[in-house]
């Protein structure tokens, strides 16, 4: 259901894409192949908090789909109330990064699907487990039969179909693209404004493209450091270059009027702080409020179409399916 | 939306309701005066995560409409991983219950709605909180001026609102109801077999009326006692008269399939263990491995259709609105 709509999308933006090459952040383009079947039963996967241990956890706690794909948290809840080492970012156009966590670790939707599941402080399964119990559930195992065509699934099949419904998460339509595409009058003065001092200050070096970022890690605290308690050191925890330490993946600033609080931290409440402290730390330039101001009503045109779709159903558990495990550490 | 089908499975129940008078179960017939704008705002509410301190913790928790409006665990995960003392009760066609709450101490959805939001092991914000939060939000303030007609938000209008879109939650159309409406080959033979067994043993006596149950208190092991380490004592917490000890609403058996596992502590995780169960502790009955699957057959003819709607989209923080405390207990 929620695919045509998109490739209609594809074709308006393909016919207005020569005008919008010559500005540095591009309209967001659907993605043109999805398999319907696998992304429906992704959905389901995504919303079933039966791939955690506890039977509490699932995909859309953290990365809600009623609240820009995010938790709202500084950092987030997982198993047994542990607290998380860093904000969960967004799901929406997730597609679009070059790769997914911040500190890049794993290299597409699928392989990031994998983590959180197993992880003890998030979803705290296993692969094994998680495919246990959704291949014990016969309305799973016909779905999944259906898809991929075999009796079988692994963690392969689970976090494949999961990677396919993230790729249909993508916001369309915003008023920004309405503009870069051709709708003079979508935006303001004050937001026409606000974008001319995005590019002009330089925060379009890093934020920029389809995404208005997600396509590049760079140092946080280029010219001040950032000062965060939180113990995330970045890139450098993957590449082990020390030269790396605190570079983290460029955040999409799509839909960020939705997505706060702000940075890895989750230190910044408003997109008043936000745009403050990236000035400062990342340009060295103290912005007046009325500019300041200007750089946020910008940002809030670029909050696209929420992903619109029906609540999934689940299919229920039976006699054999492995049961959640809510309070076996208290016991 | 909703709310159009629903007036037209009306008719359809009104329609053949003498042929269904004959039996001591009635079709579900779906509420015909419903506020569609204040089940829209209810709907956001009953999602929104952040009438709960932690701001991780919705309505939609506990009684998951993906899953039978329930949580499909003994007892309940709440605040700060809080080990609720009972199993929740599914949401779905909540409305017909006599009262709400297993001891039946909130008079009706509204009054039911607002004591999870303030209890410190579940959602554990308070009343004041919640609407504080609520009325920051400008997206909510616009909705609930435009359904209550006045400015201030209360939690009357909170609860009234989630209340009314409680009331939508029915499930018509199962096969069972189908039956009673006069479609003779909804059930099969065994399904058949079992409804005649679910009359004639007694189960009947307590699980009657539309919902199959929920219209009166009962008490719980009338033939042995029910053995359990579960603390609760029923209605009697409610009365303080001693004879209500042990006394509980008697649930729904609408989508029983999906509201696993069963009693009010939670310690029955399949369909046949429940009626074995309940064959022993309240009629004093062996029923043969047979017979048990017969009455489990026809219980799963009970589940009906469930409810079909878009996620909803929550509209975004501000600046002014109190933010979430998800880990104010242990710093």
């Amino acid at each position: 259901m929620k695919i045509l709509p998109l490739a209609a999308g594809v074709a308006i933006a393909c016919a207005s894409l020569a005008w919008a090459a010559d500005e540095p952040i591009q309209p967001i383009v659907p993605p043109s192949r999805i398999n319907a079947g696998m992304a429906e039963l992704g959905k389901k996967l995504f919303f079933d908090p039966r791939l955690s241990k506890s039977g509490f956890i699932s995909c859309n706690s953290c990365h809600n789909l009623s609240m820009g794909g995010s938790d709202n948290l500084p950092t987030s809840i997982g198993d047994n109330w542990h607290e998380g080492p860093i904000n969960a970012p967004t799901v929406l156009n997730a597609s679009m990064n070059l790769a997914q966590f911040w500190d890049g670790r794993a290299k597409d939707l699928q392989a990031q699907a994998g983590g959180p599941i197993a992880n003890p402080g998030e979803m705290a399964s296993s692969h094994t487990l998680a495919v246990a119990v959704v291949e014990s559930i016969p309305g799973y195992r016909s779905e999944f039969k259906s898809v991929f065509g075999k009796d079988q699934v692994g963690i392969e099949e689970v976090t494949a179909a999961i990677a396919e419904f993230e790729k249909t998460l993508v916001t369309p339509n915003s008023r920004f693209d309405q503009w870069l595409l051709g709708k003079k009058d979508a935006l303001s003065g004050e937001e026409l404004a606000g974008y001319k001092l995005f590019k002009e200050s330089g925060c379009v070096t890093c934020h920029n493209g389809p995404a208005v970022g997600g396509n590049s890690f760079q140092k946080l605290g280029v010219v001040e450091p950032f000062h965060t308690k939180n113990a995330a050191v970045g890139r450098s925890a993957v590449t082990g270059k020390d030269a790396d330490r605190m570079h983290f993946k460029v955040p999409t600033l799509r839909n960020v009027e939705l997505t706060y609080p702000y940075f890895h931290d989750g230190s910044a409440h408003t997109l008043k702080d936000a745009v403050d402290t990236m000035a400062r730390v990342q340009l060295g330039k103290k912005l007046s409020e009325a500019d300041n101001g200007r750089i946020v009503a910008f940002l809030k045109t670029l909050t696209g179409e929420q992903p619109s779709f029906k609540l999934p159903q689940l299919p229920p558990s039976v006699e054999a399916t492995p049961q959640p495990q809510p309070f076996a550490r208290k016991s």
